[in-house]
């Protein structure tokens, strides 16, 4: 189980910058600009093991984790990053075996975090109004092998969708106080809606709009912000750089 | 499934302030300083609904979530906040049926987490040197029905222990740079290990640890800060105070 | 000069939470939880001195500096705090002689601030609607030694003001929007608005006005997050509280 | 007053990206990515007013601030960031005709800071070991015309200055630990030192030195966090990118 086999994802991790997330087939090449690796020399070692480019640069062999995704799939969209992503996923207290709905799927980034925590005995219904995008994000998703987790469908949440009894809604939409009656619907009674916006203005429309309509409680409004640190023995600091923003989410139980 | 029976763990939202955790018994009472509330009169009700406590005030019954059971824990130690929590979870991608090491256990709390995310086919060994903490932590997990996914042990970490093959390590200990060997020794190759710290200092310790010995691999540290916002028309801002910090959470991989 | 006599403004400083700002007179005693001293005994010691109270404890004698000033003068409104006050002020390029307007004024406490920065050559030119404000913030100044920089008056900036040829201008007012004219008419070319809201909405309606009318250009909006950090050592981490927010900064240089 | 002359220092402004400080001279041409602008086509025109570059770009014409500066020195060495000096002159309650010292002056950008704020009856002594930084200082000090107020040394601190009687001590040096007899001796009493380091580490050390001999007390560690926003009608967000770290401030009272 911890051998490189062909069909493997593998993360091939040369430095910081240099992450290669590979579908490990037969007379594969990965190029890179520390020199090429050939699939087939991996095929047999170890998860864990280090080889050499063809430069002579060090290069590991990692098992995916789930953070690794980020920087292989195709995006389309500016996706939900991990920090916000970890967050969400907590919140709605996801459990293998849920069944949620999420809107708008973008370029798949979240779902693929929804269908890692829900198990393949859960299920992710995934919307979005574009095909482009849905085209997309069932590519990552089969690249990654979840794609069985997920169904996909175009299709615009606004006007209601054929669904109920749900453990949870995820949200990344331009307008979602228009689709509030519809999670309100579909979601088991006191169960959560996570949705995440960028502006502070859609925060105030979203959360406005989920008092009015009493059609959800204990309203909350997050914003995470994460900064990383470089460690050197006697000169320990946080990074220079940082994103200094990503977006805000806003929590909400379905009333009854 | 939607409606409260007895022995249903139950969440009664009375405001911001008021949240109780209760399971549900016969002749049971929840008093408040807003009124008390008889668990009869919460059975056959459906999540969501709310009722009136002897005062007069609503109160809703919600089904509990992940997040709740930070406020209804017995606490001995401090916890793990669900901004880190989620995203110590996050970065060790955590999957249903994983088996993971939690070290020490503390009151519990992010073992409820980790107990969620694994399922009913994961299992959580979770260590403590301390007795009591152990006792508190197994109380918790009872009450909340996830006892069954997790083997409590009263022991040392730092002088190994007895498992292999695990898919994450988790340490919250005041020392975990004297815990690395064991780590390295029960972690399946290039899996993650993921430790918690208070102060910049056992930052510095851990990493220079495992950069030394060449036990792990691409190391990060991170800080999560949470912001909450105040939403209200025409006045949102961000709430007046915040925690200012908890912890620090350093990831690596497990090196070959 | 660094004897204490009577009249001298001292800071007595017992502990991070007792620091008390007294002028020094004749027959004057100054009373705590942790014993009282008399202020006939402060007379003739150095500032940095210590003596003790009629408990016992340890009280340093220190001379105030403009960050003690938070603590002890009367408040009667929310003020600026330093950390937003101190980046006002540099934003401004505040100089020695400068004249500024300043509204609302409020409790005064950034008044005492650039009374500081322009010292005995320059003015504050200090307006508020409220009688009562006025008259604590006098109150305020005149205790530190101060008032004769400022010349406080009771007026309405929105409607105008008999001024001009001003360096600098602050608004601390629930509608700047409505100001931005006065500003326009009463600052010099290219010199500096300094704004302070609390709220977003607040923000994008200065902004918006600010561009609208051409009257202000190279607007930039700051938020200043404070961490302060406890130091033992090989336990350094930032406090566990912070303040989560204070008010937002907004500046612009008024254009031709 | 307000009229652009032969000599003055303007601040030519075509966007965000694009701000120019010249010293208006004779001939003078100023040339960028957007066409060049001549100097003598400046002279008259009333600071706020705009022209045009020889591309047809509208370019203003701004008074220079203090914040200004950052971007026009020559810098051989990392500068304090605006947030960070406006908050340690802030903290020294630095007067007009304040005498204080700073080491290492680097490139000088504190020193600007500094002169403007202690006006021309203050003076700075300024103190670096190398002689290369002193004349990078001196030339920026000198372009911006403020080198009057303050007298540069070669020298280092940490083997005592002939100086007394000081109101602030800025330090920005690897190892203020070795400095701080220093500044204690020629601080008045209870008067402030104001340390700027980079690491958490030099913070600790830092620290304990001031505690161990007790030279400072009231010692307060300090972060300066800086988010700005992007606002635009119904679109307000704090901005992508942001500096996630400078450097850490550290502030102590001369003890007696």
């Amino acid at each position: 189980m911890s051998v490189v086999k062909y069909g493997d994802n593998v993360l091939v991790y040369i430095d910081e910058k240099r992450r290669f997330l590979i579908k490990v087939k037969s007379g594969g090449i990965l190029g890179t600009d520390k020199g090429f690796i050939k699939h087939d020399e991996l095929v047999g070692k170890t998860y864990g093991d280090s080889i050499k480019t063809s430069q002579g640069f060090k290069a590991y062999i990692y098992k995916p984790l789930l953070i690794d995704y980020q920087y292989v799939i195709t995006r389309k969209t500016q996706i939900i990053y991990p920090k916000d992503a970890a967050f969400m996923i907590y919140l709605s207290g996801l459990k293998p075996g849920a069944k949620v709905l999420e809107a708008g799927v973008g370029s798949g980034f979240l779902t693929i975090s929804l269908a890692n925590f829900v198990g393949d005995t859960g299920k992710i219904y995934g919307f979005d109004i574009n095909p482009k995008h849905l085209q997309v994000a069932r590519e990552n998703l089969e690249k990654i092998g979840l794609l069985d987790r997920v169904v996909l469908n175009e299709g615009d949440v606004r006007k209601g969708v054929e669904l109920s009894d749900l453990d949870a809604v995820f949200y990344d939409l331009p307008d979602p106080w228009n689709a509030l009656e519809t999670a309100y619907k579909i979601l088991k009674p006191s169960h959560p809606i996570i949705v995440y916006v960028p502006t502070v203005n859609q925060v105030e429309k979203t959360v406005i709009a989920m008092r009015k309509n009493k059609l959800f409680e204990d309203i909350h409004v997050y914003e995470i912000l994460l900064r990383e640190y470089d460690v050197e023995e006697g000169a320990t600091r946080p990074k220079t750089t940082m994103i200094g923003h990503t977006g805000y989410i806003v929590f909400g139980r379905r009333s009854k």
